[in-house]
């Protein structure tokens, strides 16, 4: 079984790049609709709906990409959702960080990444991404976390619910193996804690299945797209107080922290001349180190 | 000559760490004075003129340090000044990033670090830290350096001018080098743009004059004393717009992006088990990426 093969072929790059536009395009649908639900509590009563903004760039080395961003929406203070697929060689630094690439630089990358910050801390940030690599080797990898301000047991146990039945069509270990990584990559070891109450978390995904691989990373999308609209649906009406806007702004450093010190995708898109844009849209809009 | 006999002597450490402890008392008093300056422009009149709490801290390893933190000033909407003197063994993973650790991970390092951050976005954030280290080496570090959000010409001379006086006491080569380090060293290169408008760094240095060296380091101090308080007197009666609170905020978001990503001290800090609060006081209380 040669496992790289279904990943060189271009019907499958384009299935694959083509279905996180799909996503991308209901994400943004979802989050607009929850702008526009009138039930949402905002300080600010002539505050308008989000709406998102797109703005594609391309990429030196070859390919780009598209950023969809909501600013100061009534819900979410900022939404940032990019897509891309790019290709070149790594550079030299990089390449024996990448498998497969240690040999033969080149790749091929495609994906959807989406971080949401919301305006009322009651709601929690969310983040997902889903991608598929090819260098001389070819994987998926992707996920999705939540971050509450003030974790809700109920709402936590939903959001892992969600996505446990989504692995479980696929693998009954699934869901268990990939909260495990969940918990061990958004973990800030400076603070000992948490960045927050975690998800699923899968990279270097290969089963030697293209097709069923392909479909568990959309089913892990559509996850994403269930639980997270609902969740803030249920929390968009309550009022919130100054102290919690502050606790919010304080957690967000935590965030900050976290994508800076340690998450590998930005680290790595940053020292490998990525979209500087799209790569730091995941940060908070209003941060406070106290 | 042997370049490490004097930095085992205790007296020297002694004076070291004393003299870091002297300065870290003048540089608070020295902005404590700044508060009190009643031609300072403040939007709330109700605002009381900004204090420096000071926090002991023992470290686990041996030693440990004092966080002098002033809060929602007049002035100084954050600074914080740190003094440690610690000793042990670096961990296998940093002992060969250390010069003189690679075969005695052992160590003993002392020194002061100021960051400060003015309420208005007229007067620039500054910066300043100086430090002596001994492994089976031994050397100083330091410098210090502005980062405003809007540049003025007279203002950065000055700042540049009083270090090229101190260091000029010591050798003609001293201004011109270690301000180029320092353009080199606090560089974002994900933006291609420089973290603020310099001063001076210097690190691993060590003429083989140890009394020298030192008085040198004591003088490099002293300039910041002099320099810093000066530039905060010429703007600190200058009202500023929303607009341009804002913009340095984002400036704020530059400074916080150098300092997780790239500043050693601080990666190296959180990456050993330094004490969290007293390396993360260098970030801005507020903050935003827009």
């Amino acid at each position: 079984m040669n496992l790289v093969t279904p990943y060189l072929k271009n019907e499958n790059k384009r299935r694959a790049s083509s279905w996180f536009s799909e996503l991308r395009d209901d994400i943004c649908s979802a989050l607009e609709i929850c702008e526009a639900d009138r039930k949402a509590y905002t300080p600010n009563s002539s505050q308008k709906n989000g709406k998102f903004a797109r703005h594609a760039w391309t990429r030196p080395g070859g390919g780009g990409g598209e950023m969809s961003l909501m600013k100061n929406g009534k819900i979410f203070e900022k939404a940032g959702v990019n897509v891309s697929t790019v290709w070149g060689a790594f550079s030299d630094e990089f390449k024996d960080k990448v498998p497969g690439a240690g040999n033969d630089p080149s790749f091929w990358a495609s994906g959807i990444s989406v971080v949401i910050h919301p305006l009322n801390p009651l709601i929690p940030t969310a983040h997902m991404n889903t991608r598929m690599i090819v260098t001389t080797e070819g994987w998926f990898g992707g996920g999705g976390d939540l971050t509450p301000t003030f974790p809700d047991e109920n709402e936590t146990a939903f959001f892992h619910e969600t996505y446990k039945q989504a692995c479980d069509k696929f693998s009954a270990d699934y869901y268990a193996n990939f909260k495990k990584s969940c918990d061990e990559y958004f973990f800030l070891p400076h603070r000992k804690e948490a960045r927050g109450v975690g998800g699923i978390f899968f990279d270097n995904f290969n089963t030697g299945n293209w097709e069923s691989d392909f479909q568990f990373v959309r089913e892990i999308g559509k996850a994403f797209l269930t639980a997270y609209p609902r969740i803030v649906s249920s929390k968009m009406h309550i009022p919130w107080s100054e102290k919690q806007k502050k606790e919010q702004l304080i957690k967000r450093g935590r965030y900050v922290e976290f994508n800076l010190l340690y998450d590998r995708g930005t680290t790595f898109g940053l020292k490998t001349g990525g979209n500087v844009d799209a790569i730091l849209m995941s940060l908070p809009p209003q941060v406070a180190w106290p």
